[in-house]
């Protein structure tokens, strides 16, 4: 137990389920002197938002975030920071039902096995909305990479069989889109795909990746808490994610060495990779270049199509889900898989820092 | 820094440079009462051992271990278990060169960034020799886990573009061939690619699945120390994984809900899934039918083609990397799999056991 | 940074600063199915409250705390536990100078010093108001320990030059009087005291002694985890403790090894110890005799009569410092005592559950 | 379990027996580029060597250590540093009556009932030479802070109730006397004492004092990880020690605020305080000034002299301990005091470099 902790010396703290009174965070770590307001979170938790999308779920939240502690005169104190969520729209008449039975594709099953019962409203604390405490984190983990230069483009890059060509790739187009996809070809495809998804009452799955740039170079603790290995904890933990790729990612099974070995060339005294199949990272330590993350969304569990399954008293039943649903997890979770890099990235900035005796001499001198 | 340190109340600190006396590890909190000798821990070991197979370096290391601690009249004592390795058969002539230049695939150039320096003979720390520790703390790990009747199978599925075909597993042919496929067709239609590559002085990818039995309902701690997240972590911190896949993983993005779902039934009084496309793994906690990982690995960054580059004084260069290489990472790779699966689920295990009041009075009756 | 997170398996995350919109604490790890209220953990924190002592400063603060998470159905779900008080008397005012200079006994210089500027309002974090958050997760953890039959027994045993004497020692009298000493002769000559204190606009020190009975033996994981380690970690992270002690305490550096031994027997079965001079702890090891803590308080830093310091500019000026202050940290301390000890032993209870193969391998089965 | 790691960037595992093979440390987060020989350790073991002085045990230990890890060319690489002193004398003949009762003051009874058995030799985990590992960690801990102008001086204040003089207090006399006190007049006194202690085959008990000088202001992370609280649990865990003051440590709780207030003034543009009750923490931060930690040692538990206690099979006996036994602990303790403070002061000063914005830009300018 004790799992809601990520993170060493920016270390999040959240909690709260879909049906309690309220969502939050409390971020322990953040540095002193870093400007911020609720503004600035709200942009974040604004992206992650039901409710606002033909192909999300029509619950409406207004989500608004409040800082509770650790700012002051507009600056972080470099005290804990609370971040807290109201939940402001639950329906427990949907839901009730569902206590008497295990939905397939949910965590149910397996929440009664480990806690001996569990909140059935929602998916409690395996709800989607817990994600609300990592993106609140996540907006200020991105605030301070901002402050060093290190950026992030994070969107859908396929839903279903329907992949966005690399061809036609324009970052500007991501906000621009209900979807987040990265360009209008197969954003349309996709719109006309998820509408008959829905038709059937049926879900899909998809993948989001994110794209890391000015990330500096010595990033990450061998060999364990790796660039990548802990990259894969923070991505993995997202609900409904079932693969992790970093660079090439799965590719590079079928691969040879003298394709995946990204050399070095010098140009204009600075040095360059020849390509980057590593995905940014190499022998767990970032290198410099972007680092490329995928993730993979499976669809949705709750689906209104008829599914078989068993209630508590150990019958074969079937079951229609009823309620607000979202067909497609990938177009929301890009924020939270924003969230989880930045949160993972600024904590690896942290932990490098005593990683040289010359360094630690000069920030004592 | 300081990562490398794995686990909670099953904690593994592993040690050692490819090049240095010796490489090690320190197992702290292993339940005392558990019989242990150097024969449990050298089958392990065994099993990554070089120069033992045509396909890999032949380099030869015995890599006898020696248990230091932890261990009285044959069982544990609960106190830090220490292991050694002793490494008798560096020859660091091979690697004089390296010093000056950045090998590409390798961590040369990151670990430099890092650290202002580095230990360049082989990988120094970034090498596979460093396996040795992990390796010799999961053969501890699935001791423990035996005991409880929780097994693995673990293969290489994949070299290249061969798989293995399903219909064909045979998980006894495993441990029967030099390159640990499960099934003779591929396996030989695998050697005769291999042969090639090596004759090219090229080397090849390849994945790696592990399929854990026995694990019972309840392990993983929601929401960041789900089990899927830590497993996820640890595979992904085994030099040369790029992608980790839980279930049918990748395929996930590409398939609907109602394809997805495992569905429950009852047969016989005992709770079955109809399906496991999940993996084992549900909202982060096992329930209790097989765990499905797989890990990609890339090509051996060491091979003896020509590749570009450039040197510490920053000159573009041309390199052709000597020495004793494997060409293929995947089979010396599954016993670090199995033991890094291994040591993930007896944290879960471990810390699964504080989740409810009525098992903590009855454990404190 | 990052300091506000305690514990293991049961781990508490505290936030909130003297003067801002609230404080509070996330529980992590509370184990599913232990009844609980809002009640439950008011009781605990009225015991610290201000405002209500002839003794303790005048400021009113209701400190009502609302639960936001982690409980359905009046049960813990195991899920995170989020807990908040909000200040509702905060007078800024009183502090409006102190931005200004540096308050001696107070951490402003240090605060100043670590992080560049600091909430100068009241002691912002090193406020003994961020307390609230240690004793309502304190109200949880020994709701936990009483389903185990552990209790405290905590009280204050000197004021000052005041010693409550053993031989009175009555523990139902702890509870009916302001001062929360364990006898009426001392608590009057401690209130004479404390007046004359009070009238010369000064403040007092104090020891807080804390009992726990009930501990099983067997808590405490060797070399560093070990009990009294942790617990004196616990309690000398409370604001204003300056000393820990185990059992005899200081007292044992002047006796002698035949003196300080308690001995075992045997009586009707029972193992018992001829004395306790150890204070229940043994090679770090709880040894099932009850817990003997001792924490010795320094006066409260804020006093009204003039002090010499400096300001923010580097001039050499004397203070006087205003507001509503108590003269004596002790008897609101009591409570916190008990609380960070209660905590501590809960995580010890959870930690130690896998110290064994012959439980693990039982409460799997 | 898994008790046996202490720290965060700078993480230290011990391990080993009084009667195992061999015993030992790894170092993980040491930074690069410090020189570091077998040496510079060696000085640090040989202060707490048995065998060397009329007070110590005569069991004659040479305890060489190895560096098996993380050092190349003379200087730390950044990764894992593996030490290790091999045992070459242990007599177990005299440990053989142990394994059937529970020695007065010994962890053999609490050692036993939280592993169910126990290595009964010596003290097994729980023996003395469990600090090696400490110590051989605390000598290049200590290297780090003499890079950074820290510095220490620690020393036996007293023995019994024979008390050094502050007024003699002379910081040279410290290593030219076998009892490492600080001025001949109490050394006299007490080695009489102590002659008189062995005729009476009893043992007694000590104190032992740290100063450490030159550490910046601003280290600890409040509220839980404060400079003290961590010192508290890093020299509690030192076996035998029952009580920790900081300061004026036990004294605070009899003095007033206008007292114990070390208010600053400016001399010379430098900030100084006008006393230091404090011990150089204050809100649980250093604050420029001198360390003060005096630590509480009790007298040796193995005495030749007749005690009262319980055989395993619940019988009350008679014992006489046999064997070669320290009749005092703090002479030898003083090398492990120092390395503990040490390696808790190095994790602070790792820990602090990221508490502000301004500072963590520089960093990655």
């Amino acid at each position: 137990m004790s799992g809601s902790t990520f993170g060493n010396k920016f270390k999040i703290t959240t909690w709260g389920e879909s049906h309690g009174k309220a969502l939050g965070v409390v971020v322990d770590g953040c540095p002193a002197g870093l400007p911020l307001t609720e503004d600035d979170i709200q942009v974040y938790l604004n992206r992650r938002r039901p409710g606002f999308s033909q192909f999300s779920t029509p619950r409406k939240e207004s989500d608004q975030v409040e800082i509770l502690s650790g700012v002051f005169e507009g600056k972080t104190t470099g005290t804990p920071i609370s971040l807290m969520v109201r939940n402001t729209s639950q329906r427990s008449g949907d839901y009730g039902d569902i206590a008497t039975y295990y939905r397939p594709g949910h965590a149910d099953y397996t929440f009664d096995h480990k806690y001996g019962f569990r909140d059935y409203r929602g998916g409690g604390r395996s709800s989607g909305r817990e994600t609300i405490g990592r993106v609140a984190a996540g907006a200020i983990a991105a605030k301070i990479l901002k402050t060093l230069n290190i950026s992030f483009t994070t969107y859908v890059s396929s839903i279903g069989d329907i992949v966005s060509d690399p061809a036609d790739f324009d970052a500007d187009y991501i906000s621009k889109n209900e979807l987040n996809m990265p360009d209008a070809k197969s954003c349309e495809a996709a719109s006309a795909y998820l509408s008959d998804i829905m038709a059937q009452n049926d879900s899909i799955g998809s993948t989001v990746k994110c794209i890391v740039s000015g990330v500096p170079a010595g990033l990450g603790d061998p060999v364990f808490d790796k660039l990548d290995a802990n990259l894969a904890k923070a991505l993995m933990s997202i609900g409904a994610v079932k693969a992790v790729e970093i660079g090439d990612g799965v590719m590079v099974s079928e691969n040879t060495g003298s394709y995946d070995n990204d050399g070095f060339h010098i140009e204009d005294g600075v040095v360059n990779k020849n390509s980057n199949h590593a995905g940014g990272i190499l022998g767990g330590i970032s290198d410099g270049s972007d680092l490329l993350l995928t993730c993979h969304f499976k669809a949705t569990p709750s689906i209104a199509s008829t599914q078989k399954t068993i209630n508590k008293s150990g019958e074969n039943i079937d079951v229609s889900i009823r309620g607000r649903h979202d067909p497609i997890i990938g177009p929301r979770a890009v924020v939270v898989v924003e969230s989880m890099a930045a949160i993972t990235i600024v904590n690896a900035l942290f932990d490098n820092m005593s990683a040289r005796m010359d360094k630690l001499v000069e920030f004592y001198k």
